[in-house]
């Protein structure tokens, strides 16, 4: 045979890179970006670029936990005891009062602590009238007060470099008066759907072509991470994947691509990504599915990059690619290299050697004891999405080897 | 003692009701709203409201699962087998050709099987020139081949009423050809602050106000639900409360306040909810934080209802809130009541007993049998919020009776 070709890429290949490897290569080489100072209503996901330190203490002043009566006595508190009423603090008023002993001031939550307050009774232990209290049940000394800075010091660290802002985090930062901070920027990203395959329309469709699940997968799976992408659909045709990439690299932190990224005669995505000046860091990672997957950096004048994650065009792919890879490459672009948040969980059943690393789709379950509990799906191929109907996770299977029913296994929760 | 007033409202006074019961009182009380057709793009996070069945086979067609060889023989197919190639079929095209025996097609993941194919020779086991292939390996028949139908058939269910919308079943209706679907309408949601002593600014600070934390941590939560809310602050004025609700009342589905529910003085919630008409549903629950919850309906004459949750003015009283109650009844409210999505863990450590039922914050951990560890954090008081740094999780505390290291509790992931 003339010009003979031995075509490569085979299911588990020498020379194939294993999952971690790729995670640990995506993390080396990933600068993160800039810094960026944003209001904390625009944070939430984004991670901190410096510790955070609270200019207040917390609370900021002696305040009532209660809603009751402030009261001002040397001796024992006990049932029976009266206090000549002198006023009231609410919550948000300055506490002008300052009580001698015998007087009593109405007080509510929050409100702050008068000066010679021994302690508060709460509301539910009082008989009051318009000039005087009685206690109906002893009490101890400074009982329902909240003392200044029990919770935080001044200069007390909040929050640290790299830390997550979630609800719970942009909560406590706003109750020490944190307004603003500084965080990792956010890559721009520019998201590549390649391939002649894709139906437009109901015609397209009868003429051989297949409804799309990338786009709509892609572009949900950030709007969960509460951010907005464009996508670019491309035919498979060199000059034009090498002509957006061209066009694309000095502009965007990142190119997501789908498709195009195996040995075929049609996927141009490594060849025009390497044409034009990109850096191969890896291609093809022994995983199932998305075999053929490359990471690439292109090294800007400005010492600065442009990278280019290509996930193959099977929609399981793209998925599992998401939800491990792409994620790993956003922490990294924002400065965090941590591992995958992997819970460990029981497998219920068997499952067949694969020689390469598995993700399948399961459902995990607790048990009553605490411990979760993994069922598979059925309908794993690469070009099957359906049972993320079912899934709520997914699993970890190492390669080479059957696994066992009773066996820990590693996962990930599927959020949103 | 002249007019005296024996105030209520202990921690744990007889008649309050339960979480489980509050919980079912909100499911059981509230309408579902309208449904609504949307494309699939705006759908995250969404409920169904009715089944969806595919319109189309999946895989539409008999197609290729790897670039390769479709080839035609009616025997075994050995190593060694020569075939003559016609031409190529790429995804996206149809198979216009038919094959005869002794011929082959060059064929590309995706695309339709040829008329005539026995089984597809991945490339890696082709040696191949212009005119013909040669096989480097034995082939079973029908292999590689996607057949039409096999995942998906025409007419079969894709997902069901009442299924949450998530990036995995968006990605897979649409690959079915689904665009839009039918799906619960949201509610249309007022956040109303009440409270004299939000700080506005540095000057209302220093004058004895305090920073806010639950504005930003709702407007945050509703952003982790890829949702924007308006806030409006109101102050601890009768009058001003009504005005406002009875403005809200004819076009919210849920004003959702915090603060002012208790018995203090200053506390209008409820007074000014029941006076412009709002039934109380339930006020008050067995928990910490929380207690002073109120659950109302408001019945609009044209049959429909504005539901109003009063949440107290601690944050950690908003934050488990929003997480318990908030979520039951935006999904009560679109038509879904499942059980809280508890998972069961083994806590590390004892905790004493409390006359209400608690929920703290936790940090959850498995542990490398795939059993769940929970950790108690300190700083759980309702005014304190900084230990949301830490936690993952909140966790259900039974009243009542001590916990013991090793009991098994239930608990939520903390998302976002």
């Amino acid at each position: 045979m003339n010009q003979a070709v031995l075509h490569t890429g085979c299911g588990a290949e020498a020379g194939l890179i294993s999952v971690d490897e790729a995670l640990a290569l995506i993390q080396t080489h990933t600068q993160s970006l800039a810094y960026e100072t944003l209001a904390l209503q625009q944070v939430l996901g984004r991670y901190l670029a410096a510790d955070v330190h609270s200019p207040i203490q917390l609370p900021l002043f002696a305040q009532s936990a209660v809603d009751g009566y402030a009261i001002c006595t040397a001796g024992e508190i006990k049932a029976g005891a009266q206090f000549e009423l002198i006023g009231e603090i609410r919550a948000g008023q300055r506490a002008e009062i300052s009580l001698k002993a015998g007087q009593a001031v109405r007080i509510f939550t929050g409100a702050p602590i008068p000066e010679g307050t021994a302690t508060v009774a709460r509301q539910e232990i009082v008989k009051a009238d318009r000039q005087q209290i009685e206690l109906t049940a002893a009490l101890n000394p400074h009982a329902d007060i909240r003392d200044a800075g029990e919770e935080i010091s001044v200069g007390q660290s909040l929050a640290v470099r790299g830390q997550k802002l979630t609800v719970g985090s942009i909560a406590a930062l706003s109750m020490a008066g944190i307004s603003h901070c500084e965080v990792f920027a956010y890559p721009k990203i520019a998201v590549v759907i390649t391939g002649d395959e894709v139906a437009q329309n109901i015609e397209d469709y009868r003429a051989g072509k297949i409804f799309d699940a990338n786009a709509p997968l892609i572009s949900a799976w950030f709007q969960s991470q509460h951010v907005q992408v464009e996508v670019i659909h491309i035919a498979d045709e060199k000059q034009a994947v090498l002509d957006l990439f061209n066009c694309l690299k000095d502009s965007f932190d990142l190119i997501l691509t789908t498709g195009g990224v195996s040995v075929g005669d049609y996927d141009f995505v490594r060849p025009a990504a390497l044409d034009i000046g990109f850096q191969q860091i890896f291609w093809k990672v022994k995983q199932k599915p998305g075999k053929p997957m490359l990471f690439a950096q292109y090294r800007r004048p400005d010492s600065t990059s442009c990278y280019l994650l290509g996930l193959p065009g099977n929609p399981a792919a793209v998925y599992v690619g998401m939800q491990i890879y792409t994620d790993t490459l956003l922490k990294a672009l924002q400065g965090q290299t941590p591992p995958l948040d992997w819970f460990s969980a029981v497998i219920t059943h068997d499952l067949k050697a694969d020689a390469r690393e598995r993700f399948l789709r399961m459902s995990a379950q607790f048990d009553k004891q605490g411990k979760l509990q993994l069922t598979s799906l059925s309908k794993q191929q690469s070009h099957m999405l359906s049972n993320l109907m079912q899934a709520n996770c997914i699993v970890r299977i190492p390669a080479g080897r059957p696994v066992q029913a009773g066996q820990v296994l590693q996962g990930l929760f599927i959020q949103d």
